[in-house]
């Protein structure tokens, strides 16, 4: 590549924070303190499920603009009684919705991002809202030199207002930028609007024994983890 | 105070990062590097005189939405031929208006906003844009949770929109949010909102000998610098 992307946006669900592995280790462990037993994998399952379906009737129109932390709400309140689990109060369902605020990073991700952000910018582009990101921020440690929500925008990925949106902030064109993310989808949306891709490999995002699809397409970038990626960058 | 504030958000020119003392000490040395001769204190208080017009020209509608380091621009080369300062070129030009992106802090502000930082949200909040903000906060080692600048509303202070806007990303309610700023004037429109307010002394921010109005109002804190408001945040 003939010029190192300015900033590296990532992709924060699968390629920087390993929401299912903590969901089921941050339920199974508040069921133990109260006494409730459940499949805590399925319910991390069927919750990451209502994910894009939730975030599609947003993107399309059928329900006015609202925040993930909303619709992770919203989507809890619906599956868990197919789950057993009732009688929850407004404390419980606040608690366990803000569990995607504090999921943990991958073993790699605060060093692999600590070392591509000395010498480019390096941002988080998510459809979770700021105040969501912010607090994971918090939480990890997560060294961002911006938190680009997708209520900054009001838009979701794969919508072109995200990416683009987050070029526009920091004028750069979207061929300064580069996309970090671990789901093609995502990258071929950002390749569309003319950012740069990492494919950043993340085989155990669904469990294990569930690898995710090929990668497809033509990234800059394939990285094995976000150190392995800082490294190929340099 | 019955409740600590959840996030405080900073003003930064004149509050955090010392604008005068900075671009007189950046422009004395580019022009003896470059041969030119001028009233560099002259030309830095006519920039910063140009500053308050020109965003109420976009305040009020006269002007289309146009980002700070455009507006800084635009005034820098209105000014400079006053100043006895012609034939300066596009890279000369791009470079004196990129000195706003590495202003320096006062001497207490990276220690005092890394304190607060520890239990609460720190956040710029400030009419520079995005970008300006993320490269100064890159050069400065600014420990912002995030970066509100004022191309996220398209609105410049005191609007309420930046106000509001950014207690919105954080899904705080005003009451839980402060502004930490220099000049009574954004304090007063943050505190019509229902922010909560702290005034940090900047006696220097004009030079010596051009002490800043009269603090007026009442303020929920008034700090000699950010270090003793976080100490009497606490």
């Amino acid at each position: 590549m003939s010029q190192q992307p300015r900033a590296i946006l990532f992709d924060v669900f699968g390629t920087v924070v390993d929401w299912r592995g903590s969901l089921i280790a941050d339920l199974t462990d508040w069921g133990g303190r109260r006494g409730v037993a459940a499949d805590w994998a399925g319910v991390v399952d069927a919750w990451r499920g209502a994910y894009a379906p939730s975030l599609d009737e947003v993107r399309h129109g059928r329900q006015p603009w609202t925040v993930l932390d909303d619709l992770h709400r919203a989507s809890l309140e619906r599956l868990l009684p197919r789950f057993g689990i009732t009688g929850l109060d407004e404390a419980d369902l606040a608690h366990l919705t803000d569990l995607w605020r504090t999921l943990r990073p991958w073993p790699d991700s605060v060093a692999g991002l600590t070392r591509l952000r000395e010498n480019r910018i390096v941002a988080a582009l998510s459809n979770g809202n700021v105040a969501l990101l912010v607090a994971m921020a918090r939480h990890n440690g997560l060294p961002w030199d911006m938190v680009f929500g997708a209520d900054i925008y009001r838009h979701y990925k794969p919508d072109p207002e995200t990416y683009l949106g987050a070029c526009a902030l920091l004028r750069l064109t979207p061929a300064e930028v580069m996309l970090a993310a671990a789901h093609p989808s995502d990258l071929a949306a950002a390749q569309a609007c003319g950012l740069r891709t990492a494919l950043i490999l993340r085989p155990l995002e669904f469990g294990p024994g569930h690898p995710p699809a090929e990668p497809g397409g033509r990234w800059d970038y394939v990285a094995g983890d976000i150190v392995d990626l800082a490294a190929q960058v340099a």
